[in-house]
């Protein structure tokens, strides 16, 4: 079963490498952009039974190894 | 208007991040997972009358900064 995991830094948290590409991206002339985020993005295959197995498995690797959970959020999605 | 750029190594590019991370989730435990991809995800707010207007400029940016043509394919999303 393939699993999507989004890791994103909390709401108020600075994101360097966001705004980074955000100046980078004005100099480059895209002006209107704007409230840039960087974020990880983690796909996988899972051995589970099911999608709500999956998701649990993976929600638990997230919060052992894919995320700090003091800056970051991450949200969890199967594919197939 | 919110747009979301995923930047995915191309298959057949070596991926020693998500190698690296799939050692470290069967090192926990997690035995069970395999093919773990790390990949890049853009999200920023674009100036645009519409989506289409919209995912042609983000493509453009993605074309001249977010993603190395050589080894990186991306794909995007208009959100709202």
């Amino acid at each position: 079963m393939r699993a999507r995991v989004i890791v994103r830094l909390k709401p108020g948290v600075l994101d360097p490498q966001g705004a980074a590409v955000e100046d980078a991206l004005h100099t480059l002339g895209f002006t209107g952009a704007s409230n840039v985020r960087v974020q990880k993005l983690i796909e996988l295959d899972v051995d589970a039974a099911d999608a709500d197995a999956c998701k649990l498995l993976v929600l638990e690797m997230a919060d052992q190894l894919l995320r700090n959970p003091v800056i970051e959020d991450c949200g969890v999605e199967v594919l197939q």
